[in-house]
């Protein structure tokens, strides 16, 4: 049973191969009444797209999206949204060489052990280019989570070594598209483009952690026992490329703490004007879910991108014969792609959070 | 749209709360032919419950599954295999004083905000007793990866800020069973029960990681883009109480190598008996996973568990109706859990691995 | 992949054979609040029992219903709903002679050719007994219809060649649990018990026809484009032993008509309290539902049941091993099993209609 | 819970409406290396289309279908199979005096109570355009189905009251496409090609029934108790526009046999080279399915399809706003789809065999 679709109520399949005809996307499940504009939707697909800075890859894609379905008069519909990128600046031949090549560190391998043989122009379906009808699916469900003043804010808090040490407060939040970074602190910013351009010059590669923060999600989503919010969150967020690691709340340092540290208190309990109850605690080392439940507190998590793979620099390797090549490092390739996975972990929770929030309708009757 | 279904070929739904008549589940999609003994499910299910030992909690439940269902002549039909553990050591009395309070950092305040109310008595469904029926379902999942010769190992590698620093052999896997708190080093194991004794006078409590390996997998399980092994694996995990992270691989140290040193160097493509190619890199920081599909070598990754949330200190908290309540320390609780989890992590990753052993059969034709 | 689960949000999974421990049924997604009494589900399970009268088996099964989980102080919770109903009146021994035997028109052949092997205990899983979880999980539904209004009821409309001409009116149907045939035409009930017992001195057995109304459905309900309500309804009543065939509205006599005489000519279209549009028309041919969503108006359809297929003749057939053998007529058995189905049809319907009320509530936000 | 999305394994998803930019789905599922000529899913489409005959619509689609994914060097990659359908000869203004009306027989009413408003141009989604998706994805589904031989043939046995009443044997299915009314009996297409052209000139519609056969479908197929193979096969045929009922084997005629009649007794059981075990029964009144699992012997089912609810005729109708109006007949119209239907039914029943051969490949381990 094949694995490209994602979510239960508002559901994403998308389709297609970095050296096809297209990539795209259908979603199912939309309700009626959303204003789409396909500019909101185009905007969004402009921030995941290479070639915005010399951080990232020159690839000149448009990416132009092409709505196909279930909008009319600007308004979904509650039919399938589907819609379609064309690929345009490929060219195919660039590939050949790695035609039989196992790639270190690339799917080659394991997509020729599954299916066979593998279309190998670009990485095919294995590319990064797939998340861009992700990004274009998770704007649809942004604008869903705008009924209900749901937003969803990523950034870069480190790249290789370089990190932030500071606390990210709200305010800093309107610098991440101040840099190309997508960081907020521009001067930890200025270190890691550093960095990266100096790992541009020895032809290396690095990786580096996404912050996401989600906001004003109600108390009361998520679905015991196995679809907690977080595990759904997690399964999003280790579906994208590269991912090697998720931790939300406390995380990995809150197993090294004691229980009377890490309890999250409840310092205020009140009602808001729909009657619904709001908790506030001291530290909110929940992360914005107990129980698999979302508390009505921020829901943050973080995410760690593993170095690119492609490097400028020769490896040995093997190809599908057995024989031992040599791999040149050659080609247009990004140095570190986490700026760019920005906009793609906001999709992926805009994803999860509108399937949650509507999955969470069922329970009224 | 509920979630107490996990999987999708190997499929199972679990029910029950910790003081009701029963927790059990339904197994669907075992193949048939495979032989069930009660007696090895009993025997993974002895490894979970409370009871063990001085570090967890006092509890005696007998835990006794029974097999409803789906197996004949000691093997399974194809049909679906349910079981039942009854609930026997529970005095529901003992938690009316807990009817209206929201515990800090349980799911009291989030399963009354989703459900507008609670079984309240010990936690009713969010408590950990519900993950007894996956503990027995990942041993039917278990049975059927003996057949193709897949194991899989998990056991503690810290405990609060005691951590195993030394790598871990495979010789050191024969120790795990060898201490009560499941590590496979038993000089740290013993460093970790002083350290839990200490908290148990200081009624703290603490939490841990667990470290887990799969070994045989074959290559090529696993189905992008969404289902990708890792990301279920990240699902199923995050999915149990109390886990708050999860890396695969070189996880999020991973994210601060450059990828010179992170590629994972091809240094063998050899030919086992099937037919089938195998690989052997230098370091496998792929954790045995490339494009969300399975490599052939070894997968392993760790989880971070939360203190336990239940403390023998007086905390100040709300009450259902928004008032200031002190709740008090008493009962039987564990001090650490993660020891006890070491059986429920083999399961869930049991079941992913099944679920994907079974997928992959649909590419044949 | 199995399919013992049916539904998407109110959903059912069944387990258990015919003499096993128990059969059973798990039912997940019954919004939290639902009065949900044993006795009522009881009530239902003793209308499909067997032993009721002369027309059906005498076997004597009380088939006790036992609630497992998901229920606290008589309501629903949010939790799965496990229910079990143990085997009693088994005589495993009766059925050895039919170990090896293919009988006719029975599933023996074709449970062998997938799963290699059959738990051949009076039809294992292939017997009618699994419906009567079915019937358990239809009861807990229809207590949900319950609160929109939505009434479900079935009658016997043909019992072989002996069929209901006139027609059935709303003042009829209570005269349906009035005789053993559940007839609404007392008239027509004694001739089809007359043609039973004519055929139970030959050994003989026959099918018939059952006819089902749905009321006060909202409209609305229905999901284009392959859950149209009619598919799902069909999909329902085929999965139930022994149907043959499934019409809706005009059904195979309405393909005979001319557009002109079978278009349901709107005779009113008014505006109910809550604001919803309500729509009469002419004939209701349409049978309440249109491009695969319900019009509000009654939603009715027609089974076809083959006759019994265990006579009370000797019959030749085959074993597993190729060998003619001559099957003996012996044991207990109905004539004609369509009056106890009509509990069992009941049911399936509610949970469709259940399924679709909660699905309908994804579109709002 | 929206319901464009139909299988589970090989799954097809759909999208776009009568008069948007495109139609066109998602298939996937398909296993790699199946050889998907564009040509041969082009000619399905083509015996789909309008305008083939005076029969039905002269509506001139070209209905050209563009592949855009999963296809590399001719055969399927094991990703995912999406297409395009560009629609091009619309004319919106043409249905702007439909806008508000609700037409009677049409899903106008419905579609609007359930989603607020609807796409009136043309239907919408409701349109039986969107089945040009299925018989495309149904094309695809075949060619896996080639591999096995299996075989499925769909044709026209009523139109209106103008019946086959001889048998069909295999040997008359050769006629099916000589005629436009897709019937094998040459003669009967002559009488239902009169009563078409008849009813032409009183501006009326009818309905017809279509008969399906499958051959070579091994034994072992369809998965109990839920997703029996008729019933998946219901729910096919049942999502398709204006079918109003489904028998398989005896139908409903089968309800009025004894059992004595009706069992099919075995007359051979022999063993084919695979070791396989083959069925030869007297009449299969079964229709190749027993217990929802397919017994090897010919598949067959019938379906009722309404009569065309668009007539050439004035109507009294209501608009949305509750007022009485008059609907004019005009346009271009079929007055009967049955013919058309028949790779549509073909389609369907691809699907639906395409997924349970694929489902039954994980019992195997």
């Amino acid at each position: 049973m094949a694995g490209n679709t994602f979510g239960t109520v508002f559901r994403l399949t998308t389709f297609g191969e970095s050296h096809g005809a297209a990539i795209g996307g259908v979603v199912d499940g939309c309700p009626p009444g959303i204003q789409i504009p396909a500019a909101y939707i185009q905007q969004c697909l402009d921030k995941r797209r290479p070639g915005q800075s010399d951080v990232v890859s020159p690839r000149q894609e448009s990416d132009i999206i092409e709505l196909l379905s279930g909008i009319f008069d600007g308004k979904s519909t509650g039919a399938p949204i589907a819609f379609l990128i064309r690929n345009k600046d490929h060219k195919p031949g660039d590939y050949d060489h790695l035609k039989d090549a196992f790639r270190p560190s690339h799917a080659d391998f394991t997509w020729t052990a599954k299916f066979g043989f593998r279309d190998h122009r670009g990485g095919g379906r294995s590319s990064a280019r797939e998340t861009a009808a992700r990004v274009a699916a998770g704007a649809i469900a942004q604008l869903l989570l705008n009924r209900s003043g749901i937003s969803i804010t990523a950034w870069v808090s480190s790249v290789g070594p370089v990190a932030i040490k500071k606390v990210v407060t709200v305010s800093d939040l309107k610098n991440i598209d101040a840099n190309s970074l997508r960081c907020p602190h521009p001067e930890i910013a200025e270190e890691m483009l550093a960095y990266i351009e100096r790992l541009k010059t020895e032809g290396d590669t690095t990786g580096g952690i996404i912050t996401c923060l989600i906001q004003n999600v109600p108390a009361g989503l998520g679905e015991p026992v196995f679809d907690k919010l977080q595990a759904d969150l997690a399964k999003a967020m280790l579906s994208i490329n590269a991912v090697k690691g998720f931790e939300y709340g406390s995380g990995f340092a809150g197993s090294a703490m004691k229980g009377s540290e890490h309890n999250d208190l409840i310092e205020q309990l009140s009602v808001d004007k729909t009657g619904k109850s709001l908790l506030k605690t001291r530290n909110n080392y929940a992360g914005g879910i107990l129980g698999g439940i979302s508390t009505g507190e921020d829901i943050y998590f973080r995410l760690a991108f593993k170095p690119v793979a492609t490097i400028m620099r020769d490896q040995e390797t093997f190809d599908k014969a057995g024989n031992k090549i040599v791999l040149q490092g050659k080609g247009r390739h990004d140095v570190c792609v986490v700026p760019r996975a920005v906009p793609i972990v906001e999709a992926m929770a805009a994803l999860v959070v509108a399937d949650h929030l509507l999955r969470n309708k069922c329970l009224e009757v």
